[in-house]
Order: structure tokens, then sequence, then C-alpha cells
């Protein structure tokens, strides 16, 4: 079913939703973060045939997430994250927290753990806090017209 | 197109994406932490038909984001967020940061702004920090299989 447009919605997470409001969108920018630039990569972890990849990486360059560029010696395009696309960086891990909290792997799946490449200690669960530090639950927040 | 099943992945952020990787599950679920409980609320913030949406929010139910209870006083239900449902807070929370920074709002629709409801001043963007409060950039963190 083709959705209803989103994309002039008064509400910014319906934008957002607009963008990236298909699971196959924020697996193909989960994957561009982990490095992937190749076709034949994004190809491989989506198991989706060339044509629905081509037609889904050109939705996201369109909507200025990826661009392309030549692979350095060769024929090919890369494809690589725009600074719009590096800001789900956090979208990309609140919803991997809230897999690893509420989606537990099914046997013989490993558990994983989003960690601090560095220490390699698990990333502390991201928090809504107030301008003031305080923590903010989901009532203690809403959305309002900024004149 | 029926998606690939991703309830098996070993990625948590696949996981989630197998809940809530189509737009109007983030939707209900928006509308839902902003009070909406019944039907017909659902229904008007959605725009789609009784069909669709029984279907949307029965998928919800099953995968333990909403539950039914009956609605006080009447013979009518009320679909609330379980525990698990009010934990993705904190990824509409950056949904609608993302969009609020990167999809301005065409010509006539008004700018919004996420609020604290007390104080009611701008809620500060998430921030990805290691335990030790080291702000994390997208090349800082990776997923590592725990044993």
């Amino acid at each position: 079913m083709r959705r209803k447009p989103l994309s002039s919605a008064a509400c910014p997470i319906a934008r957002s939703l607009d963008v990236i409001g298909d699971w196959w969108s924020l697996l193909l920018v989960r994957d561009a973060l982990r490095g992937s630039t190749r076709f034949s990569e994004f190809q491989k972890s989506l198991g989706v045939s060339k044509n629905i990849l081509t037609r889904r990486l050109r939705a996201l360059v369109e909507q200025g997430v990826l661009e392309t560029a030549p692979a350095d010696g060769t024929a090919y395009q890369e494809y690589r994250l725009t600074e719009k696309g590096r800001r789900l960086h956090h979208v990309l891990v609140a919803l991997g927290q809230w897999g690893l909290e509420n989606m537990p792997p099914p046997p013989g799946v490993p558990r994983m753990a989003l960690v601090d490449r560095e220490k390699r200690e698990p990333v502390p669960r991201l928090q809504v806090r107030a301008a003031d530090g305080r923590l903010l639950e989901p009532g203690d927040t809403m959305m309002l017209r900024m004149e």
C-alpha cells in the first residue's frame, strides 16, 4: 500500500517517518554507519534483488540521507552518508537499545551489545533529560508550537 | 511487499524494526504516548480505514507494545501502552529531534518544538555518551557479541 504522505505534517516525528519510515531505510543507514559503501555490501546485508535495492538507495539519495561518489580508482559508485544521514546515529542507538531490552534473541542467536569502541563497555541507555538535567518520562514532554 | 522476517536477526536494531519498522506503528505509539486510547482517536490521527487500523492495532497488541482493556463504564475497548511500548519514548524523541533538525516544515505549517512540559523549554538533543561520559560519534560505537 502506498503510504500517506507525511512530508508536510506539522509533527516532526511524522516528517522523519516520511524519509525513514520503512524498515529497510534504517537498515541501510545502519550498514552505512558501520562502514558499508558498496552496492554489493548493502545487497548482501539486506538480501533483496538488485532492482529493489537500486530503488531504495536512490530514494535515500533523493532525500539527502546518502550521496554517491566515484569509488577510488574504479568505475563503481560508492554510497556515503551525508551529514543528515550521520545524524541518525542516535535514532539507531535508541532502536538498538530498545531491541536489546525488549526483544531477546531467539535460541541459538548470540546476544549482542552496543559498546563504546575504545573501552568495549556497553553504551548506557539514552536518557531524555530536560535542560536542567531532570529525567523526563513519557508524560513529561510535549510538542509545542513555536511562534 | 511482504518484508523479510527480522525477528531472529542477531542485530537488535533489526529485531526492533521487525516490530516497529513501518511508519504507522511509530505514529500509533506516538499517539498513545500523547494520551490517545480510543480506536476513533487513532483513526482520526492516521486517516486510514477501520479495517486497516484494526489490523495494525492488533499487530501491536500481539507484539506486546499495546494492550487492550475495557474502557470505564462503556462497552468500548481502550488501547494502552505496555511497559515495552512506553520504553519507545526515547526512540520517538530521537526521531522528532532528527525531524526538527533536518526536515523543516513546508511553508504555512507551524514549526513545533519538543519541550519539557513543566518548564516549556526545548528538550536538549539526545546524546550518545560512553559510561565515562565521553560523547560518542557514529564511528565510536560498535555491536559486540556477548559470551
